[in-house]
């Protein structure tokens, strides 16, 4: 079962909250999920109208709250919007984003780590959205990040885990789990990232914009569970040479003899 | 719901029984794969033994079987093959396989068609295995194949859908379903081959020959499903353009205001 | 060198000369390239107006023709615009195209095959444009060709060589000469053709409607220079393990202590 | 041209010295690799024996000397080798690397940050080696580097271009010179990188460890040039729609007539 910071988690499938063309969609879409982590961007948490708050459509005794720090061009800001983050939703954990290419919405590795580092000493259990780079990966590790979120391609691409490479070697050195994160488009592609050994992916753009949004969240958690399944059954290596699964020899005149015979 | 040769199929899920350490380990991989199609060499319906007959081992009440002419290198070897394969199993459907080349058991088109035309006047419901060659796909059809078969890489290299681009074109044209054989080596292939629009998939290798085959069957059942329900749900298309899944402006005055305020 | 039928060529490749945007441009564009096996529909060799007439803008002395069968939707037709092209242009080469759909201008493998047993009977050498499909290519063989032209994307895609592992195969057991044609887009396909031991490639898209096309025709040229000579001067194996290109340890401290001392 | 730190530059091939089988071999394939600038690391610059050094091999009026800082685990190592290697070599111009782990060779984005701005200080041409990360090359340039250098596989690797997606924003967004390093197996990943627009690349173990490492050096000279030709000369975009190169219409009628009548 999935770990992170001593919190378990029956669900490898977490979702996001944006895009989504109504809060009951969504509500009914992370229900169909299965998800128990769910990330909310802090505006979405209207303080102000709590009638219309995401909080309010979601069962908070099942569903793990993660917000994020979207907006965040740098630690500072994002230091300061997790701090606001705790204060309205009430849990340390959070999703560490600093993206200060409003255009790319890649993240920093720089101010990444810096806002790391800083958030872990102020007691949040910090899960830092990251570039698939294996020597951050490791350096988040050791500021004390609760588990690293590479992202498999630029955010909202639906163009699956194009840094494959570069997420088997994350993976293969994490001493804390592995969330594939950003570009995850289709449930196929979900499920590669688990046959990886990814220990979680993050889903939002293709649940919320699917023609059924509800449909699509029970095909994610399918596919999760399918690849998870699968790198635990022990999957065969690729091999590009040809390999028979019938026998073919011998049958022919084996048979002919019987029916003949 | 899959219908071929008017046969209503629930599982859009085949399995092969080649390869497989036992036939109890067979028999219990296929039923958690849910499959309802079974593909059967010829070789191992074996009438001189019955009690170690691969179909004492599984339920025909609510299998079909699928036997094949797998060793067939040619039209007439395989014409020959499959009348023994239905005098033998009781059975006009027919898995078609023309072969000559035993290293790549790549599958011959001209033979291939050839033995179509004769075994469907015959009265055989034929399923041809076939290289992803969509106008060979039209010529199977116009002669009368039940479904056509392109193979997604050579048999056994689970290299996956490596003619993705060929088997769309198969599928936009096809009046018959369209079943990805070959090369399926994990369940994300499974899942992306649904969610191109394939009918089914045929998965031998992958599962005989997993660390755990029941378990792995059980995976590719979910996946199988997985992207069968995101194609009916419609996927979103791939883009080289990030997009935010959430708001990216006004956030830290906004909600600044309201904690100062 | 590369032989066809007995016929040296010293440049490995094939242009087309359609789609340019005039015929002074085409004949530069083919200079440049330094091609010496160059492609031509039956319309371009317009009978009625010598004037305009394609052959007149190249040099037949240092230029070899070669006839396609474009629009041909089956054998029947195909054969037929072959003899005409040969009454047209004085040369019994051809490279034969079966296109029945004329959406995907997929090549049709079983008329492909009718066709290059007839034509090679009437003297024609023939070089048939082909799906990536190993057994279709040794049959073909089989009947005469002089040569193969396995596709590597439908044509005008300039998605490049897609088909690669049957392309790899196809090149593996072939005994006359491999050009792979079709969805060559870029320099960078040719090449990757050519490392793969391709015996040539033919380009027409992607030279023709270039932003400039001469130059175009020089980056091809030089590409198809490269590739073959990387295949052989022999390619290293691709690894999915790191190994360092500059010596890693004993510098630091070796070359302190010979600054320091 | 191509101008890095207002040097200009004839060839956009950079060479490696690691690896050969000797250093004569090692001339011979930078000669015939037409490079001028040409990385080494500090032991290879053996003051101790000047007769068996790589300097006496090379003629440093027409190549330029990159030293790198090979070995180099943290900014500080780096920094330390540095300054020896501008001591030993007489050159300030440097090839940052800082890579903490010795198995997989990746570069750190905090540390080569870090040296970065502390060598440029110094009064060094820094050109950082970096993992394809598109908000590291923006700080790397802020900081000073004279043009960035992001990996395109692991080094040694022989994977080409995985990194395309992020090696493209890279481009799209440099104001300094984009040299594409690491993972360059083949005249044909070479060429890739060009016609995306990079710079320059820098091989070496493709070349150094080719069956024949003159003529490996030869094909990827022409294949960076042919890269960077057809960049310039503007390339088609894919598509994944056919379409014609020969006219497909009227044909057969219209030469029917011509020969009938």
């Amino acid at each position: 079962m999935l770990t992170i910071a001593e919190t378990p988690f029956s669900s490898r499938l977490f979702v996001g909250t944006g895009k989504f063309a109504s809060s009951e969609l969504m509500a009914r879409a992370i229900e169909a999920s299965g998800a128990q982590m769910v990330t909310v961007a802090l505006r979405r948490v209207d303080l102000n109208n709590p009638q219309d708050d995401i909080m309010t459509h979601l069962d908070r005794d099942t569903i793990h709250f993660l917000p994020n720090t979207s907006g965040a061009r740098n630690a500072e800001e994002a230091v300061r919007l997790a701090r606001l983050a705790r204060a309205a939703s009430g849990t340390n954990w959070l999703k560490l984003e600093v993206t200060p290419d409003p255009r790319t919405l890649l993240p920093d590795p720089v101010d990444t780590l810096k806002a790391t580092e800083q958030l872990v000493k102020e007691g949040f259990i910090v899960l830092p959205y990251m570039n698939a780079d294996p020597i951050l990966a490791l350096r988040l590790q050791d500021a004390g990040a609760a588990a690293v979120m590479p992202l498999g391609a630029p955010i909202g691409t639906n163009l699956g885990v194009q840094t494959a490479l570069q997420v088997e070697i994350i993976i293969e050195q994490a001493r804390v789990p592995v969330v594939v994160d950003a570009g995850i488009g289709a449930p196929s592609h979900a499920a590669q990232a688990m046959e990886m050994g990814a220990d979680a992916v993050l889903v939002n753009t293709a649940i919320a914009v699917a023609g059924d949004p509800v449909r699509m969240a029970r095909a994610f958690k399918a596919a999760v569970e399918a690849g998870r399944e699968a790198y635990e059954a022990g999957l065969g290596r690729p091999s590009r040479q040809a390999s028979a699964s019938s026998p073919q020899e011998g049958m022919l005149t084996e048979n002919l003899d019987f029916l003949q015979g």
